[in-house]
């Protein structure tokens, strides 16, 4: 059976330029990159350049990139960083209730710890009122954490607006641009930011491998203590074979494979809501362009799932990151839908390596799954 | 030139059994082990897999093993963890003069939090003593941290009698067993571990990626705050291509490169020893298999380095997490070596892939660059 990849969002599949520019990094250029020698040379001129790379692609430099292993661990060491660098003296954090569960779970902790966070409310969209972020911000809020491209409903946040506030008033700003990252534009100086989370294995990039951009002169307090390795924000070994990976994720990105995305993207949206009842859940244009989350009334999303994954379709009800948890979403229920309206959505997320056949086959079979299940629903019958 | 590697204690080359294991997870199998689909599946398989082999090697549960991203953060993890988790009731850890940064420095952080730290003393060959460690255990003692294989000396300790102690004495035993891991037998139960630091790229498996064992039962506070990946204590989509790759890389382990390692260290040892005025740091027998550290009388160990990569020749004056720094030595210095003896130290550290031939030509090569460097040392003329 044809296997049809449909969760982009969770997780890519590594380019085949992405593996043929770590394979050095395995066999020949293991070095470690913090000896002196030849072999840590090569592997220290590896980290440099990747640094360059990911820097150029959001307009910062390159000693404001730090390595790390992942998404989670640039929001934990950006919020625990920043709170424990300014505790007491500031204790006040404005994040918004749509945040991946890196952010809100770390938001948790800190609360724990005598942080004060606010959690903005979204639109049905799920869009931030900007008159409301002004008027949480105090003379106590350390920072501003807002997710640049929703990673169950793909909407895109405006950083240059949000930026502007924060700049205003005199907050920092950071995102977390896991899903956005390459696929929307970012630049630390017009978005005025100040800390952003990225990761690698969201564009084809390995896993275990993520970043942190921290504007020049600010002070974080460290989540790893150790050996002192970039430039002492987080110790420990560099994984040169998995930066080599993401720099080399970033480096093959081309403004094609986005519009060809967003042409599919598109295609899906229209196509799925040709099925009556049912709804998208994001905006129509200001969203990832790998993204697609629908809603199907009176049926599982969970169900729907199942009949896909039957004819090797795979797709997802939310993030990779909760799915084994039976949770309502909290990013769905943020934007006002009711626990019944979640829990019968889906997320189809695309790449570069989706096609227009694959598009065509699952536009042709979901109508009939989304009919089967409806006749079968104690909700319509 | 030929190129040969002696700094194996730093990191190593990963095996080629150990990049085909990787690949498919890369290309294929790349699914987010949190997914609940077929792709997900593959990749949870993976890391089922990985940890029992992991399990197995120590004498451990399946369930007792959580993956990180290396031994820097499974040391910041094990002790931050048991700190935070137990203080303000206890508050005390006790750990020795000679661990890896990654323990020292999380000490001195916890220190700044209150935690009261006991850094046991060595003798001259590296080794804590027994009565010591029984005397500092108090009530308020949450744990004894101490490294099995010392990374510069290659000191051995006994993890039996000191298991026996904590024991004993009801603390908690926890070991950076970084160096030692697949090199020298480690068996939680036998040993009385209650936590030990892991990790891959010096056992030939890539970087970025490590384990913690954490007995059943044990209740710690988590660095990483998120989607709840490793039974909560570790979120952060699981780096499920270098944990294959760290579980190949035990696979493929075998007595007979151990062997062979202690044979070439032991001609190594000898051989340099014939070089007039030098010592061995460590103990003869007691040291890990890849091990030789050598102080040479009144010429710099930066010196006979630079001179060895002259010649194609990798070798290391200490740690490489430490060896962009020009310190002296901690480890060397707790062993009582003055501060001129421990500049003048070289560690050479082997693999299974070091060669006879590599070996003689060092044995051949070293003694004539010591008598060079002695020649023009201002300390001998």
């Amino acid at each position: 059976m044809k296997q049809i990849y449909f969760d982009n969002a969770a997780t890519t599949r590594v380019d085949s330029k992405v593996i043929d520019a770590m394979l050095p990094y395995f066999k020949d250029k293991f070095g470690n990159a913090s000896s002196q020698h030849f072999k840590g040379k090569e592997g220290k001129e590896a980290l440099d350049k990747s640094r360059e790379v990911i820097a150029k692609e959001i307009n910062a430099k390159s000693e404001e990139i730090i390595f790390t292993s992942g998404g989670t661990e640039s929001n934990n060491l950006a919020l625990k960083g920043l709170f424990f660098s300014n505790y007491p003296k500031k204790d006040h954090i404005i994040t918004t209730k749509i945040e991946h569960d890196s952010i809100l779970n770390v938001c948790r902790f800190l609360e724990k710890n005598n942080a004060k966070i606010t959690y903005l409310d979204v639109d049905n969209e799920g869009f931030i009122n900007l008159e409301d972020l002004k008027e949480v911000i105090t003379e106590k809020t350390i920072v501003v954490s807002i997710i640049h491209g929703n990673n169950e409903i793909g909407t895109i946040q405006d950083l240059e607006k949000i930026g502007k506030i924060c700049k205003e008033k005199g907050v920092l700003f950071h995102t977390d641009a896991c899903q956005s990252f390459t696929k929307t534009k970012i630049d630390v100086k017009k978005q005025n930011l100040d800390l952003i989370t990225l990761n690698s294995h969201k564009i084809h990039g390995p896993k275990g491998v993520g970043g942190l951009f921290i504007k020049n002169g600010l002070q974080i307090t460290s989540l790893f203590h150790g050996g002192g390795h970039e430039k002492k924000l987080r110790s420990g070994t560099e994984n040169t074979s998995g930066i080599i990976g993401f720099s080399k994720a970033v480096e093959v990105v081309n403004s094609k494979d986005i519009q060809k995305m967003e042409k599919l993207r598109d295609k899906l949206i229209n196509g799925i809501l040709k099925i009556p009842n049912t709804k998208l859940n994001g905006h129509l244009k200001k969203r990832l362009c790998n993204n697609i989350n629908i809603s199907f009334n009176n049926i599982e999303g969970e169900a729907i799932g199942g009949h896909l994954e039957n004819i090797g379709i795979y797709a997802s009800t939310g993030s990779a990151c909760m799915s084994n948890t039976l949770e309502t979403s909290h990013v769905l229920k943020a934007l006002g839908l009711s626990p019944l309206e979640s829990n019968s959505s889906l997320r189809i997320s695309i790449s570069k390596y989706t096609t227009n056949e694959e598009v065509d086959y699952i536009l042709k079979e979901l109508p009939k799954i989304v009919e089967r299940l409806r006749s079968i629903s104690p909700l319509v019958n």
